[in-house]
């Protein structure tokens, strides 16, 4: 019997979170049966979605996620012992699948590339900027793209893809670090939220014509000011909203209705597993872009499973540098 | 010379409207030049949105709206005499036009039906409700669509496409009246929203798998309500926000970003001006519809151009019954 370790909540999430909303256990895996296979993480990731994702979920479930996993023991054809998959079974070093809802890692995944980036880039964050992009806010050459959280795992991403389309492109981040960064990956214009004394006012300076698309990671007092910026047929793409998620006491807005009447705007929400069919389409673009060097990307490496809430609490306060990724 | 007569802004539009915001004029119009045409108004409309369009304008200003007219001088041989027009030249009796911005009365437009469904069914309202219905909402067949403002000009006219196009339809309207006319329309299922003692848990009851497109005619309360009732891929298609118009001091809500984010919804306003390129088709669509009889209408007839300001504020007390026209 293989024992395995897991994070499940040890207090709900509500408000800001603590070591004490987790909680590190030991569990035993039962024996295989045929068609299953036993797995062992390789990288894990943390991401602000798994915040929402476990919002008023009882103390001792486990923390939901994705990783990088090596199959270890195997009665299945199909996943042999040492095929690399990615799977969702949470914040656990084992587990056990029958092949449901896992995915080898594609045979033509570039050898010169980490594994580890099936969980950014050329995974979900990298799929969400792709998605944002083109399904969601259908960007076209010529317009002028606003990216917030732009150092950020997605909105890295995403203004590098909006440069190689062909359109201006223009990012808040939080530090003049990050902002340095953004710079080196192309954006033509970065500002640090943090430092800048009008923000309303430096966007207008950006872009006195107006912003087409606002790829929208942060959401709240952020975004309802983006809005204003829009031009006619502007599109906001709802990707994340950072700055909500562990909100207790909501702040409130006047409504956005008549501003998006008068100017045709369009505020689109979206997450990833709702456009599963762009998958390939995203990964086989992200690779190309990747190998040919106009994608770059970076990660921000814990090591260490015991580590996995420092590195989640870590990306609430704007800490991290790259996407962020647990090895084992 | 010719006289004419015209409504201005009295005291600035703001908050609630009283009679001291209007002020009719006479005024003088000059001997045409080459090329130009003196026209009469027919028919006027007044319409929600003119509020909005007022916003911020100053005392004196005209106040803007379309109107069908007919041409009683000419020097513009592309229009004689007689000539049906629809044109824009604000709340006036009498104006002068070089041919741009106006329109014939189409040579199809059905011998059978008044000219002031030019304004209404076959106009702007028509227009409105079969872009947000098409283009921006993309109703399919099977959907459960509702329609807040459902008696008035462009819910009535929203509510009975979806049914042509084989949706279930649901709506809301201010009145018992109001109610049973939308009934009548053949509308699946309709209420009260001032008698309903809790909205919220009739629409629970009323689609309890939830809305697949919102059809928005008026905003605030009732609308960020609505957004918790839509399906994953939901569609909230911003018409109107007429609860919101007269509002000095708006009332705040919580952001929608989080809901919009993981149910894929989209919110979008549009303006029709902005899709003018769907015009024909609309007017054509909605044409063979009446003449089908699939598509009914109802005008409330205001006589007498003295009467408009008293036919405008109506709208925002919920008193009109059908497509607020003005006949001369």
């Amino acid at each position: 019997m293989v024992q395995g370790k897991r994070w499940v909540i040890g207090k709900p999430f509500e408000g800001s979170l603590t070591d004490a909303n987790f909680h590190l256990e030991e569990f035993s895996l039962p024996n295989l049966n045929d068609g299953e296979i036993l797995v062992e993480a390789v990288y894990l990731t943390v991401d602000p979605y798994m915040r929402m994702a476990m919002i008023s979920r009882p103390a001792g479930d486990t923390i939901a996620g994705e990783q990088v996993a090596k199959v270890v023991e195997s009665k299945n054809a199909e996943y042999p012992v040492g095929t690399h998959i990615v799977t969702s079974p949470g914040w656990v070093t084992h587990s056990i699948s029958n092949g449901e809802g896992i995915s080898k890692i594609d045979p033509n995944y570039p050898k010169d590339l980490p594994l580890s980036l099936a969980l950014g880039t050329l995974g979900m964050t990298g799929r969400s900027a792709y998605i944002g992009m083109t399904e969601i806010g259908q960007i076209k050459a010529g317009e002028t793209v606003f990216v917030s959280g732009a150092a950020g795992a997605v909105g890295s991403v995403a203004g590098q893809m909006a440069k190689i389309m062909g359109c201006r492109v223009l990012g808040s981040a939080g530090s003049d670090e990050k902002v340095a960064y953004v710079k080196e990956l192309g954006f033509d214009e970065v500002f640090n939220y943090n430092k800048v004394k009008d923000i309303d006012a430096t966007i207008k300076g950006l872009a006195p014509n107006g912003i087409d698309v606002y790829f929208d990671n942060v959401g709240g007092d952020f975004s309802m000011m983006m809005i204003k910026h829009m031009r006619i047929y502007g599109r906001v793409v709802v990707c994340g909203a950072i700055s909500e998620y562990n909100l207790t006491d909501p702040q409130k807005y006047p409504s956005i209705f008549c501003h998006l009447l008068f100017n045709s705007i369009k505020v689109h929400g979206f997450t990833n597993f709702h456009y599963t069919q762009l998958y390939p389409k995203a990964i086989a673009q992200l690779s190309e872009w990747i190998q040919k060097g106009q994608l770059k990307y970076r990660e921000d490496v814990t090591e260490g499973f015991q580590n996995m809430p420092k590195a989640f609490m870590a990306l609430f306060l704007g800490a991290n540098k790259g996407k962020a990724i647990i090895k084992m």
